[in-house]
């Protein structure tokens, strides 16, 4: 498993043979690549895809070189991810876990969650995942399905069924373990974890297990030690450590399930008695409510175990045909991943737009320089497909006009943040004053108003899909 | 606009190909610069620099190659800034918004605060700062003339008038705007902020403005998207977003900047409700006053909204002929902008001291080494030049004989922070034991003792260019 | 002193020219390893490894080339660090202060803890530390020997004896002198430095002092300043700041230790006075004890003074032929010393496991990766040894069976660390259902449950070397 990615400031350097060919160069280059690899552990195909840029850039002097994920027309925009940038932990015919890299390793644009990392968890129907912990604490999403997860910590165990929108969150350290008690559903589950040890990056630890697929961390041992430390004979131990296993998550039988599935929904927290087990994101109150969608939203003070993780999630019912936003968040930044249905999304990104620009600008420090430029970045969704949208940037999603769009979001600097409607009642625009409307789009104040005022639902509306017919008379 | 600057290790490739006269490898070297900068975004000056103290240092080969800013003599100290080293924002015939670049950009030295940046706002009188919301938190402090400010947040507008000595914060993501309602006076704010998202890194968000100048984050959105948002048809749209505008920084007419300014000082804080919008530096009680100076503190026991930054701020009022210190901060670093006057500062500095002598011990780990060694950092100070004093280490700043010295500090990391004398009334020496000083020193205690009582002054003393007619007898 | 250590992603450039042979690549190799060393301070004997490993590897074109500390076989693993890790800071006759370098700088597994810092202080008998401050808030354990510890903090003086086991907190900017006041026995105290200014360096600042060794930053103003702060004449200023001095730790004669150690052990806390000076490591209650071994904590609960750097501090005295654990901590990471015995330890590492195999694995992002897989880090144990063991990672230490084993941890991210036993009473494993050790081991749940109950005591066990006679019969 990748997981244990780096913050590589990404680095590389170029040798030009005074005599070489461009060929020879290039070679040269790549052979770099793979120097450089086994000091730092780069990906090699990121570098040879620098490599090849070098050179065909060189080759053709006049133009610019372009590096930058996103900068092509927003196709390759370091804000969405899809199945092929996630790594796969585990794959097995019973289930799989995939891991996203470290999010600095896509872009420096997205440096400020570097030390989280995200995962999804997929298991069969009728199957156990393995105990085990993690050097993380993590919050978990249940996306589909529904499950039991057995939760050890401070010498006590709490069982409980978990189902599709709950909320659980596991303190690093934990050991957890899981099955699908469902006979035909797939068991998804969506994870925001935060490294404790190494930022960034987190490891698993079996303790069931045995010679290997998974290992015993207590096969690391010496057998003398082990002896010692469990009071047992070296051949029994050898029967319990020495085999190899079938996999992190198996097959588990008819009865074995039963008997594991026996727990409540939620159950009480006995961790310190304060909190449940999880809650149902579903059976909040929604935030934001109307035919065109629906937003809740778990945090702090309906989860009490999200405060020192700064956490929290929403979830978002896009009625087919509608739209959520343009809204932004004035202090998180969402890592949002879409559990159902299709639709598309776009978003305003200053970043992006200096950085296409900045290769022109070198060399002219005290000019007049470019705040205020947005690059649209923009991007399809679908089921499983993740997100990052930054604070401050404002953006739209779009539900396909045959379906439902359903987008879970964790928000990472949790805290007093607040979102801001752009459009529609409340939006930002129609608190401010006449003069500053006028002033600020050049227009006078009662044409911007009326266009503010224009639209009367709020946070949803009907999407562009949606008003062929009937479109709006302002 | 170059504010996503990065945090880069000063890496640097030097090819010396093998038969190449020296010439040529400089020209290779710079080469590098320029491929490096296509991944690393270096500062290819800098790095051309070096190139060139390379070679320079190859050619004399016993002399040690020098790289640090600050060790000639001080001269190039990476610890002060002024006009050059400021980024250009924006710049217009109304005003300019200028940004120091990210602090770990300049040294090393100064990774402590790489996340927060600072900034200088210049309006002249009669304009207007068009609305925009900023990825990070930002505390204000207005060095010059009168304004008001308006802030929208949580779905309120709240706009109070500003002058000099105001400190206010203003959170990531709340839309803020101003105007210079003086007819004469430029308005001068300086920011201290903490970006939210990318760290050390911040972007503007306009949502008024037009196709350009500044664009508005509408534009960048499709216009069916808008359409639908807005409910308002496209032409209109046209209108409103698909002009050019004239500047972040505009005239505003008479009569609009009348009502604009129509509003309380201070004002209340409508957000939460617990604390003002503002409050006055020069209204506190001063911490330390005599005739040679005065110093105000706001914190968060005064001004609450500062608490979860973790940052006070202090004017210090040197009169004219005085100084300040020698003192230290125990654990904030201080980032000071002088508002107003002329005169100087120097600091004791282990680090750049230590950097200077790291060429020569190398290969000889186990020796004595260099605990105990400072280098004076000093400069000229003038209007407009920022300093940073870091945690620890002492200094003094002295105004010049023929006008008062004014600077303001913003403190990162303030909580908990002493402020410890190291002369007059109270100083540390003063609290130690006779057998400590006996020993630390050298020299009988009585000696000692002398020498840190003969100055009767506290914090603010009598500068040395004040002294030259009444020398102290002691 | 090389206290100023950095951050490196260890990144290298090789330049292979074209034509030239392996030995003179080598050398070029090695002069590349120079000139990076004057711009990243590089550590040049690491730098010249490289190089050799580098073109070793080259010649045996299939062999994987192997960077990382700790893969060969663990005998050179990066959680172990002895007397030729330290650097020294200080040595003269009389004492000497031991630094460790930056965390990160050892391996990138060590990066959660780059911003602490690990000292250790040997003063003779009868001698003076120099009071001087730090820009780190630092945690004292005494180690060895009877002192007397002075702190000068917000305008007074605190004075205190201490003795072995005696934890400290010293805030940042505090003035800190003390003796060693015993006749005979070594003063020896290990101190875990977090810098407030610059991450992970910290400097040293001397006011008493002259000239040089140590210099006192007073003499770095110029005499001009120095005159008018102090309103004392240049010549007396000469006298006091401008001779060499005798170093950092000194001689002390009978009647300067007498009068300076006339003070209660732990004293009264006058600042802030919610809290005493220092608390004995020894004076609190086991959290576990039996006759293998005890086990003691102190943390913010017990020492208030701890609360805001998040560190608690652990000392486990085992028995000789005992051992302790395996345990696991949920979050902490553990930073421990050696400070009696002899003995060894194990770890259970998956980090190093996974990059051993991370060079097989290039080019296969999607296969069945190596989730769960463990490397065995162990190594003797000394007095004076360093450990650092990350949160998750279960591990051994066991005694030797002529002496007993002390050892003393600095928990860094203490806040809801909990302490997990995998073996033993109340071991992890018992709290699982059978189905689940069922399915996790592939064995009869009874069989696994009999292994996991075998051992009767908790914590402590018999080690390894104590049962060569009285196996047990399980």
């Amino acid at each position: 498993m990748m997981l244990r990615s780096k913050v590589l400031p990404f680095l590389f350097c170029l040798v030009v043979v005074a005599f070489g060919t461009k060929e020879s160069d290039l070679k040269q280059c790549k052979h770099q690549c793979k120097v450089l690899q086994q000091i730092e552990e780069y990906q090699r195909e990121k570098c040879y895809e620098i490599c090849e840029k070098l050179y065909h850039g060189e080759k053709q002097e006049k133009e610019e070189i372009n590096f930058y994920e996103g900068r092509e027309e927003g196709k390759n925009n370091p804000y969405v991810f899809n199945e092929e940038h996630f790594i796969t932990g585990i794959k097995t015919e019973h289930g799989r876990i995939r891991v996203l890299p470290k999010f600095s390793e896509r872009s420096k644009l997205l440096k400020g969650i570097e030390n989280y990392r995200f995962a999804i968890l997929e298991a069969n129907p009728k199957t156990f995942v393995v105990p085990n912990h993690w050097d993380a604490d993590a919050v978990l999403f249940v996306a589909q399905g529904r499950g039991t997860l057995s939760l050890v910590r401070k010498g006590k165990r709490n069982s409980f069924n978990i189902g599709r929108g709950d909320v659980i969150k596991v303190c690093a350290g934990t050991t957890a373990y899981l099955i699908n008690r469902d006979d035909n559903e797939k068991l998804l589950i969506a994870k925001l974890l935060r490294p404790v040890s190494t930022p960034g990056q987190f490891e698993h630890f079996f303790g069931p297990g045995g010679r290997e697929n998974p290992q015993s961390f207590y096969s690391a041992f010496s057998s003398d030690i082990l002896e010692a430390a469990l009071n047992t004979r070296k051949d029994r131990l050898q029967r319990l450590f020495g085999q190899p296993r079938e996999g992190v998550i198996i097959r588990a039988s008819e009865e074995q399930i039963r008997v594991m599935s026996q727990h409540e929904e939620g159950g009480i927290w006995p961790f310190g008695g304060e909190s449940k087990g999880s809650v149902n994101i579903y059976k909040q109150r929604p935030l934001q409510s109307n035919q065109y969608g629906q937003f809740y939203q778990v945090d702090d003070s309906t989860y009490k175990q999200l405060e020192d993780l700064d956490i929290s999630l929403n979830f978002a019912n896009i009625t087919e045909g509608g739209m959520l936003g343009p809204i932004y968040s004035s202090r998180a930044t969402k890592i949002a991943v879409v559990v159902e249905g299709e639709g598309y999304f776009e978003m305003a990104c200053p970043h992006l737009a200096s950085e296409s620009e900045s290769g022109k600008r070198q060399g002219s420090k005290e000019t007049e320089t470019r705040i205020g430029r947005y690059q649209k970045v923009s991007s399809k969704l679908r089921r499983g497909m993740v997100l990052v949208i930054p604070a401050g940037h404002p953006f739209v999603a779009v539900a396909s006009t045959n379906q439902n769009l359903q987008i879970v979001g964790f928000n990472v600097n949790a805290r007093n943040n607040e979102i801001v409607p752009l459009a529609g009642r409340n939006n930002v625009m129609s608190q401010l004053e006449r003069e500053a409307l006028e002033l600020g789009f050049g227009l006078p104040a009662r044409e911007v108003e009326q266009i503010f005022q224009s639209q009367q639902e709020e946070f949803f509306f009907q999407g562009p899909g949606g008003r062929q017919s009937g479109r709006a008379a302002a």
